[in-house]
């Protein structure tokens, strides 16, 4: 198939970009250095390249992709990096099943619910989940009281992934680790997991790393002067036309915003509503031309769609689906 | 089942809400006044409860939403507000389609597609869809010589159904209204067909109303002061808490976020991240308390969830697929 065959809007990873995101990152964090975090694009076709590239072990945000996972044969060495209280249906998964837990009361529902292995949750500067340092090795002591196998610690340095300044986050990504190797030095166990796309290569203290975004990239991160390339963009088509600007069909259903507008180059975006962007061309568009628009922030893009078109060139070489949506 | 017993986040409109909403707008819009839009709920079986309210037109945005309701047995009268460049998925449907044009372009796509009934879209101020006013009278000729039926036109004063001033919002909307009668009169047909939930009782120049957010309502809507009451929220589960905040397990993938962040009430809002809330209550929070996160914007929401859980107090009285989500 042609990729001008396409219905729009249509969401299409480039091929090339894929591969060359992949080879890169496994490069630098080869095998189990990274934990490729699924959340980014919530497709289990991805995590098997992702795989092929060396990395079995891999980071979830929600119950859905645990399962998803598991039942792809991805469940090697699964981390829930989010705490649960519902613990249930992560006791059932077929895979290594390890979540992450910050308080007395998440402890006590992975204990009841039947998960058998944890990683004590640490804040280290981003204002979400995870205990303060000097509580990690206490929650650690308590969870292994109630049987648990504590595989060690993990901390988010979501505040600084996303910094422009390289140094700013060498520096804060530098003070966040010292905190989680502080708490880990209370709570013992292998792992040390933390990062993102933004700290890949300068967070040198954790043992592995949860980037996800690297794999297709956005906006926001292409700022930051990274080695990966921007794969992800959206197919759609000029529907009407004006003097001044032109209208194509993808809107807010099929874009997260959190970030703001999407680009299109070669265009001035106006605005999007549900189910249009309104842009102004620097060419005159026509009725029916195709255009790309790139989005703000991958994950909450993709968790819009049913599925994803690889694509190399003008040929449709694979289409998945986003099999690892809801909750 | 219980409210408490649902996974989280789950998304709910309250029974009492939705009925006095249905109950209110057809009161001010019996019938065939009002062609409710689905695409602000994307759900067949909310669309079947504006049809017992006496609402058998309805308006769609996307071709998925068009088959979902011909699917449901909703097709007496389908008006597809936008402009469609492949129409050949609607001439296949088992349902009476009507398609909006705005240019050669889109009129010669319907005809060679099958669709046999359209109406003209005409820019009434907002920049997107819609011809200039004066070549209205020409598509409507172009679309009759093509042999298709020229219902009459449409225009959506999407530029002013979200303003707090009443005046403002009055005074536009006619100024709106008057460039839609301007066409209407060189097209003629029978539907004059525009406004929204913003301008349902201000709009008394087009003869059906294309409102959809009424039924649920949402924060940007609710300033404007209609007799509609907000009934949709995300029921959360609080997952961690510290001394000055706390954090539930719904974010930006549950979320639309191009109006901002959502509201919890007694609580601030301090941002969102992909499966996250992060917010300061008045009150202490405990890991497990369940919230209620109100969106931004009903639109966006919606389409990033699998279903819909009606209830009323405690009690789901109902739990209903989002079906027509897709394109």
């Amino acid at each position: 198939m042609k990729v001008h065959d396409l219905q729009t809007p249509a969401l299409l990873a480039d091929a090339d970009v894929l591969e060359h995101n992949l080879a890169t990152m496994a490069a630098a964090l080869p095998g189990a250095r990274l934990r490729p975090h699924v959340k980014a694009h919530k497709c289990t076709a991805l995590a098997r390249r992702q795989a092929e590239h060396g990395h079995r072990h891999f980071t979830c945000a929600t119950i859905r992709e645990m399962e998803g996972m598991a039942a792809a044969g991805l469940g090697e060495d699964l981390l829930l990096a989010n705490e649960v209280i519902d613990t249930r249906r992560l006791a059932r998964l077929d895979a290594r099943v390890t979540v992450a837990v910050d308080s007395e009361a998440t402890i006590t529902a992975a204990a009841s619910g039947g998960v058998r292995e944890v990683v004590i949750d640490v804040n280290v500067g981003l204002p979400r989940c995870g205990c303060e340092t000097p509580d990690a090795g206490r929650l650690a002591a308590l969870a292994r009281a109630k049987g648990l196998n504590v595989r060690g610690v993990m901390g988010y340095e979501g505040h600084v992934v996303g910094l422009d300044d390289r140094d700013a986050r060498e520096r804060l990504c530098e003070e966040s680790m010292q905190l989680l190797l502080t708490a880990h030095a209370q709570v013992g166990g292998d792992l040390i997991s933390a990062g993102g796309t933004g700290t890949y290569d300068c967070n040198v203290w954790a043992n592995e790393i949860q980037a996800g975004s690297y794999i297709l990239m956005d906006n926001a991160y292409a700022k930051l002067g990274l080695p990966f390339r921007q794969g992800l963009s959206l197919l759609a088509t000029v529907i009407s036309v004006s003097p001044s600007y032109a209208v194509a069909d993808c809107g807010l259903k099929a874009l997260g915003m959190d970030h703001g507008n999407p680009t299109v180059y070669g265009a001035q975006v106006w605005f999007c509503s549900d189910e249009h962007i309104t842009f102004a061309p620097e060419q005159p568009a026509r009725v029916g031309d195709r255009v790309r628009v790139w989005p703000g922030h991958i994950d909450p893009t993709i968790a819009y769609h049913e599925r994803l078109h690889l694509v190399s060139g003008d040929v449709v070489v694979d289409t998945w689906p986003i099999d690892l949506r809801g909750w």
